[in-house]
């Protein structure tokens, strides 16, 4: 609990209307999409960096600890209040401040919604490409903070290689600039990148410039079924090597195969074992062209389905597959675990057979896709917590998972970060010297430790 | 100078061969391409990461300054052992490791000389896109501590857009690991892009993870002379709003263009104001329709002409022009200094201005030309230091430029970096809370300022 000199001095910082701490208040933020919940002692929402600035100073002061949060849509735990504190919400800080059509750049305030901010955009000619799953309801600072990727990874990269300079405000209170608008820049050390995917533990960001790139003139989405995991895989990376960077490779397995074709009846075939959505863009001859050439390259692979959309109404054929993924997974268990480990793309059908055997041992249903252009698999444990026993064999079994990823030289996470879920699997991935040498830049960035203590690392 | 014991303590770690103390070793080490020069005590060759540990680890014991150096072909005196100490080579690490055809990876240690790696990764289909004009003595080792660039950087990015992990080893002597070999992963804080381009302050790499793409099928370049210098700056961008990203859009201005064709006769018009050397790569097809597309996109620009190279020995041809720079550049003044500004695209033009008003005011001729596709534009101040006073005449001139740079929402250096030449002028682009905390990640890193100090930041 604060004391109420406390709140009264955010109330003169951030305004009353915007400084809540009713209980109904508080539980709006104390949640995201992991199963976590954590109730702050207050919640503010302020207007600009400057009241960002003051809240921090005044954590500093009084030692209290800050919770950034834009959407609260993170599956880590990343806005997370855990231990009370004060939670600061960045969804007032909403508008596309420019977009430079000269120069392919955009600055915006933290608390646009991705989507928004695409259309916007789009209605110039111009493409943001990172496009993680919850766009529809992220924000753009949670988006910089989580590093959030999505399936247009595969061709056009995740959201660090969009961000050009930031807006700062240090755990310090202080407000600086990072980066800048020019493509190129090596002056001073990259505060930027090591800010992207800092999970809100070394500044609030209250501004983000942007690069964009010119709106791609057409696209072509094809849906290709193997009869083996390993004839998807080979197929991702007889593709790039056939000179062809596709938008996105997505992966789904039989589960999930199985999963979608039971409850929606998509007519997949039911030898299929692995299924790729292959989607080109850029020049509208080209994709034409590449269409053909995928089918060439991947036919002796074991296809045995191959579509082409011949129209926008097609391609959306073709993705609701994939998007039924989540609505069909309820079907198999209520509750699943979102696990979204990473391995070089040669080593998905490695990866997939190593999480079959977790399955069977641990008697859990495991159902495996993603994007296997860049090798990141979402791996959905799948639990009923009415059955005694089974979310700790749950934990159990995810932990096994993490280190068949680590084994093949891969990584827990490609876009979820680690949050409060996986800070304690952290040491699993991260050497002694390499959590110290973390925690030192932090420690050199927030030396009272205000600003998202007992993430990412564990204590 | 070193005492006897340190250098017979250096001896025991790298081996009396690979350790030199004899002045006219000292002299090899104590240049690079700027105009300085400085002695080091000591110079070793260490030929792993152990041995690196070893050295670094020692220096913490005894207080002495280490100054790790690839070939030395940096612009900007990162690699000088300013105040002397121990200059460490890192040219014995020269493997290439390993091709990795699956994953489009590689892995090098530092000394691998940067042509020689695109060589060897062209061999097996493979691309390496970023080109520093000294790639074929440069090594990658200093390529990703300097981030360097070159004029594929439009349409490929920078070096570190190719870095995926590294092998460090930190400033206190310990070896850790950063990234990895996978496309995403946001586990931990990005070391990997915080080290590049932080030119050899926070650690010394001993291993280089790359990302590769698969080789372009072809290419295809064009020469567009402009009557003007804004046309030659709207071409660019009209280009990328046209949708086509070339892989370079080098510029040459009516200085460069006089200075290569008094020279050498190439029969560029003498109307010619400025000019582009525009390359595209990729599918065949697209690249013939894309040469279409360029012409008819810049044509109402004022073009006086525009050639399109028929083959390689044509395109070669237009290459000429833009290598000849360097060498004509001696007919104006025997001394040049080489800045390497960056504004956005949409500035160059105004930056050309006021560079020629600065030029008109100090009376030195200035030449420019560069990678007009990032807006980056190396100025070329061109000095005879027979002439008293000139050359400080010229360092207030190339104040005066990095300020018109700044002002037009630039910064100081796109490739070059800060070293030892430009910190003097750092507080012009950077904050103190911005050195302030780029100072207090150093000194997170590096607590007793072994490695490379007084580089960076003003002292």
């Amino acid at each position: 609990m604060l004391e109420p000199r406390i709140i009264e001095k955010l109330k003169q910082i951030i305004g009353a209307d915007n400084t809540a701490t009713e209980r109904q208040d508080l539980l709006c933020y104390g949640y995201d999409a992991t199963q976590m919940e954590f109730l702050p002692d207050v919640v503010v929402h302020p207007a600009n960096a400057d009241e960002v600035s003051q809240v921090l100073k005044l954590a500093n002061a009084e030692k209290i600890p800050v919770f950034p949060r834009g959407a609260g849509s993170g599956f880590s735990g990343g806005a997370l209040p855990k231990g009370g504190g004060i939670v600061l919400v960045t969804t007032r800080m909403n508008r596309i401040i420019r977009i430079d059509t000269d120069n392919l750049v955009a600055e915006v305030e933290p608390g646009v919604v991705t989507e928004q901010f695409q259309e916007a955009v789009e209605k110039l000619g111009l493409f943001y490409p990172p496009d993680p799953a919850s766009l529809k309801f992220s924000t753009l600072g949670g988006n910089v903070a989580e590093c959030a990727g999505g399936p247009r990874a595969v061709k056009y990269g995740v959201t660090k290689d969009f961000v050009m300079g930031l807006e700062l405000v240090l755990p310090t209170g202080e407000i600086i600039r990072t980066g800048g608008e020019t493509v190129k820049g090596v002056v001073g050390y990259d505060l930027t990148k090591l800010v992207c995917g800092s999970e809100g533990t070394l500044g609030v960001i209250t501004r983000i410039i942007f690069k964009l790139l010119p709106y791609p003139d057409a696209k072509k989405t094809m849906l290709a079924v193997f009869d083996s995991i390993d004839g998807a895989a080979t197929a991702v990376s007889t593709i790039i090597k056939g000179k062809i960077i596709p938008t996105t490779l997505e992966f789904m397995d039989h589960a999930t195969i199985q999963c979608v074709d039971r409850r929606f009846n998509l007519g997949l075939p039911a030898e299929g074992r692995a299924l790729l959505i292959i989607e080109v863009d850029g020049d509208r001859d080209l994709i034409e062209k590449q269409a053909g050439q995928i089918h060439d390259l991947i036919k002796p692979l074991g296809l045995v389905q191959f579509r082409v959309a011949r129209d926008a109404a097609e391609s959306e054929q073709l993705w609701k597959v994939r998007r039924l993924v989540s609505p069909s997974l309820r079907d198999v268990n209520p509750t699943k675990y979102n696990e979204d480990i990473v391995v070089p793309r040669s080593k998905v059908p490695d990866v997939i057979r190593r999480i079959e055997k977790i399955q069977q041992r641990y008697d859990i249903p495991i159902v495996n896709f993603g994007h296997a252009g860049d090798g990141n698999i979402h791996v959905n444990v799948m639990i009923d917590k009415e059955i005694p026993g089974m979310e700790e064999k749950a934990h159990e079994a995810i932990k096994e998972i993490f280190q068949a990823a680590l084994d093949l030289g891969g990584t827990m996470s490609g876009e979820h970060g680690v949050g409060l879920s996986k800070a304690p699997y952290i040491p699993l991935e991260l050497s002694p010297v390499q959590i110290a040498t973390m925690k030192a830049i932090k420690g050199a960035l927030d030396p009272n430790n205000i600003l998202n203590p007992g993430k990412m690392f564990p204590e």
